[in-house]
């Protein structure tokens, strides 16, 4: 295998974001970058360098289920908002968000079967528990992109595309979706990368700003053809009427969405995405992948935009119940309060 | 709470020890500091700042066990390598290292129930795999610290100390051990800073270059005084005699020290300390705390002092067992050839 240098690699500038107190000291420190854009592209505010490439991961599943309405297969199956939001989740496989993708698979005439999106136990840690309690293995419907899954394959249904090779990307709907988040983010298809989801569909990578003014426009329908911004508002709406199948218990996307007027969408290696209806979009990703950073990061980053959140410090827990640490953020958001 | 600037939290300088791509580009990074001494206290590597603090956690254990030696407990009880080497691990709760805590437990008179280390799944998958399906709730012996704890009460058993309230930074036993962590790391007790640790016992902080100090001391017996030579090179001889009890199937620790003549101990947020008997000791801390980055960070960093190890490079696995990226080490070792 390669062995690349520190600057073969090519690590974008960032910040430190996030910090893990024990005692009077710093044990652990979280960096990271942001990016907050309008939908005519221009850069709000940053953190670290708005220019670098990111995988949103996650972030992009509003983006990859457009064509669920583009092609008209949202109607024709009649999907609900609590489908089409689930169609958008990383969820936590509780029995609310099994029985949304059973759902939207039974109207396409597909079944858990059809699924290629990869089993791994329940996110919600009381349903894996549960689950291993039971004698039961993983499948694939509890993988947190089930929902993904099944609406890439309701729209090969109604668009008459093959089903088995569905994660292919040279498939025409990944074909497809690349040309949408492309076109929504304002690149050409050839500046956006793609290499492979953990899932098995592709991943894309593309400028965190761009990503960041792709979200305000399908946050906002604005800079969009009438035609994207209709189908980007009804996911928009779905997903901010069910913020609960958009992720579950627990989790920030949910939370976030319950509390504000925000479309929230996280991803995998610790991204978050939150778009205002007042104009804006906010890429955030911690550059060691570390999950527990994006919640003090995102709710000071939100707050310095004038979004009411949750505290975003906490304590951190020993095993006797007692604080033996605290994890909060370290920067302060231009123009913010934190 | 408060809220630090970053100023205020005092962030040490560190740098990109580890990446994680995806594709063609690095996903997520990991900076670290690492510092190597010999015994009088020479820095021989650096990368970052090797004076600022770190808390070692479990990677301190070494130091904590030597009061079962000095006490005269080990002989007292006949304790074996086995005991003295659960004695010094974070283990995995699997059978083997269970019935080691046992032992060492029966042998002082006392039980599980004298434990005072707190409740966790094990550490090793299938373990907590087999206890959950088991129907059976984690007690403390499987937490990864029971060992430890059942060393601290052997020593107060035999010292006539108070069982009960062992864990207490005021207890003799826990004044003992930072007393001694403190001379053989060079410092006064006033310059180690005492936190609580997970398991509730102090979690101790120092300079890092003063911890490799440490740790090249208790590996060689070098710089330190008859007594405290013979009962580090106790403990260094039954964890090297059992590198499976000090950690267990599939831990770097133990694959390690069965492959190499180091003495090895890892600690929580990502912490690697790794004694040689050629007369040196090397501490990694991987600043944002992430366990996957300590192996690649620690394999190179060693290659570079002349250590022949396992591959520093890995793949990233998908949920298809596809390759969807890798994960290794960036830095060019000083004097190194990775």
């Amino acid at each position: 295998m390669s062995s690349p240098t520190i600057n073969e690699a090519g690590l974008p500038e960032d910040a430190p974001l996030v910090a893990v107190w024990r005692g009077p000291l710093v044990e652990s420190v979280h960096r990271g970058r942001l990016a907050v854009c309008d939908p005519e592209g221009k850069l709000l505010e940053a953190v670290g360098d708005p220019e670098a490439y990111i995988y949103p991961r996650s972030s992009c599943k509003p983006f990859q289920a457009l064509p669920l309405v583009l092609s008209g297969a949202a109607d024709e199956f009649g999907l609900t908002d609590e489908e089409l939001a689930v169609a958008c989740a990383s969820h936590n496989a509780e029995e609310p968000h099994l029985d949304a993708v059973r759902s939207l698979l039974r109207k396409s005439g597909l079944t858990e079967d059809n699924l290629q999106s990869g089993a791994h136990l329940p996110l919600y840690e009381p349903a894996a528990d549960k689950l291993l309690r039971n004698g039961e293995e993983p499948r694939t419907i509890h993988g947190n992109c089930s929902g993904k899954h099944a609406g890439m394959l309701a729209v090969c249904v109604n668009e008459g595309y093959a089903t088995a090779s569905y994660r292919d990307p040279g498939h025409p709907l990944q074909r497809h979706i690349l040309g949408l988040i492309a076109e929504i983010c304002g690149l050409r298809e050839d500046e956006v990368i793609v290499a492979g989801d953990n899932c098995g569909v592709p991943a894309f990578a593309l400028p965190l700003r761009s990503f960041a003014t792709g979200l305000a426009r399908i946050t906002t329908g604005a800079e969009l053809s009438d035609r994207l911004a209709r189908a980007a508002l009804r996911i928009r709406d779905a997903m901010r009427a069910h913020p609960y199948l958009v992720a579950g218990t627990g989790r920030l996307d949910t939370e976030l969405m319950d509390s504000t007027d925000l479309l929230v969408k996280g991803g995998a290696e610790a991204v978050l995405a939150a778009g205002s209806q007042e104009g804006w979009g906010l890429v955030l990703k911690i550059s060691d992948g570390a999950n527990r950073a994006v919640r003090p990061a995102a709710l000071a980053a939100l707050r310095g935009r004038g979004v009411d959140g949750p505290e975003a410090f906490s304590g951190v827990r020993g095993l006797h119940d007692e604080t033996v640490g605290e994890i909060g953020p370290l920067f302060q958001a231009p123009g913010g309060t934190t």
